[in-house]
């Protein structure tokens, strides 16, 4: 949304900016439903891991950068003053006094009020100072109004806290103390637990932060405008018509960030077990798109780090697991009650005034921070960009490392990196109505890639399968290798030993016992499933210095059944 | 040294404070030197861990304790408006005004200024108006003086950020990022590299914290005394003999202190190589005594944190160990250098003022807290507290739970924890002078446990061998214990098969070769060092389904022997 927004903002002349966000959603909408039409989700097959994360950083940046701009914000909202001289602290005003050269409007409303001549200048409020174009004189007085004490300094307090304070309590699940219960459930109420804990700690303290703004009724953001918003308003004809430009770099934008998001959610690694529907989702998309415009409400895409977090919050783990094992993933809980409650609950949130309007903003930004930060873990190019300052002795088994040579990693890296700072670089500048193609142009530098780099060393570093389940394989690949080659080491073994004695070997051979056990030990899933070492084990009771014993054991077994057969 | 002044505390009626303190100290010191010509020093082996702990974990908590308490001390002293109305910011004041009924004191420093009857009230600053014996009017006054913003809750962030970085700082070691080289010089210097951090950040922002009061001349703390005190000064010379019962009290202390930081030092964990002097350590301790009394400077005692945080700094470890591997503690680099350094930077300090002036009292707060947290990591009740809520299964395999039914390690912990509060309260209330003499019942207390506990467990919870050394220890008992089962076990297990065999077996038991090989393969060190499963590999291959193999193995390579050795 946040993007999506931005691109608008461009547009703002002089032409209503309700009518014209209207006549582009209904474009946008229009536009969606020729891409369900088309059967363009099916281009999600082009959206590899490369993009996702490239899109998913880029959004959890965001989520970060806001966050922390909105805190700097607040330094501006409620300056402090930097250099107090406690000693002075008696002398120390700022109070309104009246405007050197008044401007008519001023004037006007000065002769509007009561009492016109006697404005006791002195005794203004800061707010009826701002309303009578007074200003402020003192040395206690910031650039736009009085130095505001504490407010800044306890609003740090409380976003860091908040941030600190839910990484601490969602983390709280892999601790030692408790119950596995109690501390699942401190774990999964986290951020709630914080917030509140955060709300009561505000309000004891008292200091007035800025604080969550809730309307008080049920009605449209403004008096001028009503429930339904025409596509045309005031604005000439052809604003019609032009919108459709402006809904094209909106479409694609919407269709990658709901695709990609799409594409993340139902990734393997998730387990789920209903069939995913990406052209029904658009369908959807385009629908609500199509009515939120017209109704003039905020379009509701897939929000790609709400989606990710509605996710993680649903997976499944095994219950009981031994002490210092990780719980094995078991799926997603597939279905739609959390859906339905979570926007059931948006809708009560209008009697829930009294109590919301207490959460001061600060707690929220914190909030906002640690869901940037904590969607930023999955993410493997973080993974990757934490390799450039590791040495090689502490880089963790990751799957690609053991295939791609490290300085091919971190180009790798450096391209998706580099594709970021861009990405970013053009959202944050005058030419962000580009930043759509830009997401596109992503896809196609992707495939760019595929001339630099073999495609067995992408099929490892940008493939959608998970890492454990890719290391798994892996695993599993070698240990058969291995087994493989002790087999044929364990002939070659023989051999010098079979000659010595070869009248016993070549008997040995001939009866195809000899061989059946050995191999039907190695491959017996009993021996490994008893202990992962059984490879090892194994390997050392037919090594050398074993070897006559294991070897006469077999010889001597058979001479025992030749014994016995004759019995 | 916070214990032993503040038994002296209640002694401040309407005697020379410096005077009897000399008396009290000069004594002390006599009294010391009495415990070191009879070889007191001898009865630290009453001192086990449960005291010790109990003592440092004192130490420890008086560390954060105040640590906290002078925070909230900075609350009084800069109060905040705690319901500021932002918007009558421009209204709000507090200004200076004649006092209501002046009292003669302050009349007759009124008629000392030149200006007696125009005093400008209004404009006084806060300074100004204390000491003209001034009452602060107005809606911005706390109860001493105006409300002073922002330098409280920027004091709050100083310290918590001091505490957090320097605990991240000192963690960095075992993190994953750069060679270890950078690592652990980051690591090493982490309480100097906060200080210097927060120090920046403080004159950046430039608000008026509390800053470290440095004097900046050299000479007594006050201008009525020398740099010698006298014993008796104006006290009446019964003072001289009544100061021996106080001295009593500190000298217990002193005592106590010294010893058990002695010992704590001197523990078999830290590996000195270079004999310790208890005598000479308390000789010294009683000649500094007499000579920091007679010049009235603050006794110089072990202080326990800082000792350990010394010995701690000092401790040498292996430099290369394979990641993941915890690296191996070598010993303590024991030397007079850095003891040295410290007290002569100590005494350069005088020369530092212009630097140190710009340290904020918080910071130093901060590393106070610190330094009691991190001291508290290696005490063994923590970990034993810690006990109390952890589900059993996730208890780490400490050596005392192997032995010890948990139900006794909690009584033990109960009253180690009944001790400490016990002692926290007399340190806190009226009774802080009967204090040394609760620290000298620990020992008693101690020895009153051998009632409840028998002997063996106690060797467990209170020992003073380190846990991984008792846990190697026990880990080698086990296996030797399991070696030999094993034996007794492969013994009986032949048992069996031998009968359906009897004249090879009987030719086996006969032939010491055969009792030899395994005995031999399981004492076998290089067996063992070649894999720490060889013990089970072992056992695996001479289990029942093996076993035909390999004891007929035995009899044919005793044939072979045979067959051999004819020719």
């Amino acid at each position: 949304m946040t993007i999506a927004t931005s691109t608008l903002q461009l547009l703002d002349y002089d032409l209503c900016y309700l009518s014209l966000r209207t006549s582009i959603g209904l474009w946008t909408a229009f536009l969606c439903l020729l891409l369900v039409a088309t059967d363009a989700s099916s281009m999600v097959c082009y959206i590899t891991r490369f993009t996702e994360e490239a899109f998913a950083s880029l959004i959890c940046i965001i989520f970060i950068y806001e966050a922390l701009q909105k805190l700097v914000h607040l330094g501006e909202q409620f300056p402090i003053n930097m250099h107090n001289q406690l000693d002075n602290l008696t002398v120390y005003t700022c109070r309104c006094s009246p405007p050197a050269n008044a401007s008519t409007d001023t004037l006007h409303q000065w002769s509007n009020t009561n009492a016109t001549s006697d404005i006791r200048w002195d005794e203004l409020t800061v707010k009826a100072c701002k309303e009578f174009g007074g200003v402020f004189e003192g040395s206690a007085c910031g650039p736009l109004g009085p130095y505001v004490p504490d407010v800044l300094f306890w609003s740090v307090i409380l976003f860091f806290t908040t941030f600190f304070l839910s990484s601490f309590l969602k983390q709280f699940k892999t601790k030692q103390y408790f119950p596995t219960k109690v501390r699942s459930t401190i774990s999964d109420f986290a951020v709630f637990l914080t917030i509140t804990i955060m709300v009561l700690l505000d309000h004891l303290v008292g200091v007035p932060s800025p604080k969550l703004h809730v309307p008080d009724r049920f009605q449209p953001t403004s008096s001028s405008r009503g429930w339904l918003i025409s596509p045309l308003g005031t604005n000439p004809w052809w604003t019609l018509l032009a919108a459709a430009v402006p809904a094209l770099l909106c479409t694609i934008l919407i269709f990658m960030d709901q695709q990609i998001t799409a594409v993340i959610v139902n990734r393997k690694e998730n387990k789920l077990k209903k069939g995913c529907g990406y052209h029904l989702d658009l369908l959807v998309v385009a629908v609500m798109l199509g009515v939120c415009s017209v109704m003039g409400l905020p379009w509701f895409v897939a929000a790609t780090v709400l989606s990710i977090s509605h996710v993680n919050s649903l997976k499944l783990e095994s219950g009981c697991a031994a002490p210092g094992e990780q719980p094995r993933f078991l799926g997603v809980r597939e279905q739609r009650v959390t859906g339905f409650l979570i926007f059931l609950l948006m809708g009560c949130s209008v009697f829930m005034t009294s109590a919301l309007k207490l959460i001061p903003m600060p707690v929220l930004y914190g909030v906002f921070l640690y869901m940037g930060v904590s969607s930023l873990k999955g993410i493997q190019l973080f993974d990757r960009i934490k390799l450039f300052c590791m040495p090689a002795k502490h880089q963790s088994d990751l799957i690609y490392l053991r295939y791609v040579p490290l300085w091919k990693v971190h180009a790798f890296t450096f391209v998706q990196l580099t594709c970021l700072i861009v990405l970013w670089t053009i959202k944050a500048s005058a030419a962000a109505v580009v930043f759509p193609m830009m997401v596109l142009a992503l896809v196609f530098i992707r495939k760019l890639l595929d001339f630099c780099f073999t495609k067995r060393e992408l099929s490892w570093l940008d493939d959608l399968i998970p890492e454990s389940k890719k290391k798994k394989e892996d695993d599993k690949k070698k240990r058969e290798k291995e087994d493989a080659e002790r087999m044929t080491e364990e002939v070659e073994e023989d051999a010098p030993y079979d000659i010595s004695f070869p009248i016993q070997a070549l008997k040995g051979r001939a009866d195809p016992s000899e061989v059946n056990i050995s191999d039907e030990m190695s491959k017996s899933g009993i021996w490994r499933s008893m202990n992962p070492d059984s490879g090892r084990a194994l390997k050392r009771c037919s090594s050398r210095e074993k070897l006559p014993s294991v070897q006469i054991s077999l010889e001597d077994e058979d001479g025992r059944k030749d014994a016995e057969t004759p019995l």
